[in-house]
């Protein structure tokens, strides 16, 4: 089997996430925060560990990480923690569902307003994007690291920047993108990151967070057990344990400490192999007749989605099927982006690889997507 | 080691659950819902059978399970949709701060008002509990299955049938209880549950639920990527899938699956050597001098509160930390439960049982308790 649908979630874990992941269970087993025995103590500090890890990662000097279950949470908490009556954002036109469908529904709600960027305009200046798009209300701009449906790198650091000196804050959705590409959250003008670990940060699935430049002091997403001041009758005003209510993930959590190490040091070799197979698909693929590829031209990661003339997305992602190779098809969570591509009938095949991918997989694909392409068009 | 916190987390869980664990991540490790090649189906299959299993555990004849990352947002997201401005809920004062919290933040907000039930009214028959604490805006009876702090069994099926025949809706919060006590939602009158993996019912973390009777037909408390209606701009009003928005943690649910069958198996088993370890722990202190007994004569779980004279529960949980026994002192996330036992000063000290503890650890715990009893009342 043939697995190139790594921007979905990687298959294949490393060996010492997997292990990271058994030492916990077997060895500590209990919860950080809810015993104050030795072992519970232990829990807490491993905890701990990991926050430190995964701040100094994306940038951060202090440990100002809450870790949810998937970005998608971490997306929700800060949203509607954040916003308030009469804001407003602005978002990319690549955006992923888990930032639109909060927005709307605020939005639904009389809440907020939210503008989405012309993809056109995403090649203005920092200024002139500003001009565009920021108004007296304007409090966020929110963009993808990357498009979950391209590959293509959304994140700009100039707009971060020129964003936060007209007094407006930043929020980066880095599901797509970290552990391919490195963020550096004070440098950056970057003031939030949500991050998933289980894609391309090579974590177990059930990790995600939301990292701050400063402690958080919005309200919980999430009212319950903290496992500190439990005798007051709402969360606590602490961070992070207010946002954490209820019983962590901890086996995952300290696995993605682990994960977070694999990606630091095997990234350099990572980038070098991943660029090799995206330019790749992409030689093999652009000069075939009937082939359209989204986005051809921009940076971006190790993703590429294309659409073969004659075919639905879906019918080409079950064609590859029967050969052994999974690629993904459809919406893929992200309607903006098919707004912007033209695809929202047709959605988009998309392949993604991981590190462990080869040319001849590649190959493969190359040549049963020129087969078909030729007899539907004949 | 002696570990007595199971109440907080099962330590070591059945090695079919980290079978099914290893078996998902090796063999599977795609998400659900996402892919239409092969595997992804095989995943969704998966998935939908836990559902299945899941569901019948609990009395319910169609699979309608929700997965959250732990019970505490499964009640979020309950109270949360179901509940609207003006309403009335009911709650015992045995109530974990995952119950509490989220409906006193409603009130803060004016949305809702709720009443705790006073400890002597538990005893009232259902019609007398009804007249007593039902208002003409009363929408819902909430009730923990069990004590975390004390054990003693809180969930009453006459209440519930009671409530539903006087058109309240029902909620029990099974966080602890579930694996030790069944619930038949259908025949108990229950018509949500909110489940935890990760304690008596010896799952990994990361995995929790919302049981209901019919559909849920509310709000998402986080919106984002299902998987299915890609194109709409808002969560579809799709069950469950609404409900469950963002990458589930798939491997932890599968290996739910196997703990839940695990449950059922050993069920009379663990109900017995529990039992029988509860007895003895209950007899070999109850005639100490210096130490009380919370709910002592109440139908209880596996778990016993208690405080010795003179200490807080944190200075007994050091002493035993010492001698390599686990239990848990302090507030426990239950401020209610403390309120009603009086014991927020002191906390209570916890002890947990599981079916792997013996009657030979608990004669350590009570050798240790009647020897410091002895010296601080010197």
């Amino acid at each position: 089997m043939i697995y190139f649908d790594n921007a979905a979630t990687t298959k294949d874990k490393p060996q010492e996430v997997k292990d990271a992941f058994f030492y916990y269970i077997s060895e500590i087993g209990v919860s950080p925060g809810r015993g104050s025995y030795g072992l519970g103590i232990e829990a807490s500090r491993m905890l701990y560990q990991t926050r430190e890890k995964v701040a100094m990662y994306f940038g951060l000097q202090e440990p100002n990480v809450v870790f949810t279950k998937n970005s998608t949470e971490a997306i929700n908490l800060f949203f509607r923690g954040f916003l308030k009556k009469g804001d407003h954002v602005v978002i990319s036109p690549y955006e992923h569902n888990a930032v639109l469908r909060p927005l709307q529904a605020l939005r639904e709600k009389n809440l907020i307003e939210y503008t989405v960027v012309s993809p056109e305009d995403l090649g203005l200046s920092g200024d002139a994007f500003a001009n565009k798009y920021f108004n007296e209300n304007t409090v966020l701009l929110a963009m993808t690291l990357a498009s979950n449906l391209t590959g293509r790198i959304v994140f700009s650091k100039e707009r971060c920047i020129v964003a936060k000196s007209k007094g407006v804050a930043t929020f980066v959705d880095a599901s797509q993108g970290a552990g391919k590409i490195r963020l550096d959250m004070l440098n950056d003008g970057i003031d939030y990151v949500a991050f998933t670990g289980h894609k391309d940060l090579r974590g177990l699935p059930g990790v995600g967070g939301l990292c701050s430049k400063e402690e958080l002091k919005i309200e919980p997403l999430i009212q319950g057990g903290t496992g500190v001041h439990g005798h007051e009758k709402t969360n606590p005003a602490i961070y992070p344990d207010a946002y954490e209510s209820g019983t962590m993930n901890m086996p995952a959590i300290w696995a993605f400490g682990q994960a977070v190490e694999y990606s630091e040091r095997e990234h350099d070799r990572c980038l070098s192999i991943e660029c090799e197979l995206v330019n790749h698909l992409i030689e093999g693929l652009k000069n075939v007749p009937y082939v359209t590829i989204y986005d051809m031209d921009c940076d971006r990661v190790s993703t590429v989605g294309f659409n073969v003339r004659g075919y639905s997305s879906n019918e080409v992602v079950r064609i590859l099927d029967k050969h052994g190779i999974c690629v993904r098809g459809g919406m893929h969570c992200a309607i903006l982006a098919h707004e912007t591509l033209g695809t929202v009938n047709t959605g988009v095949v998309r392949v993604s690889f991981c590190e462990n991918n080869t040319l001849e997989e590649i190959d493969e694909l190359i040549a049963i997507i020129k087969t078909i392409g030729d007899k539907r068009c004949i």
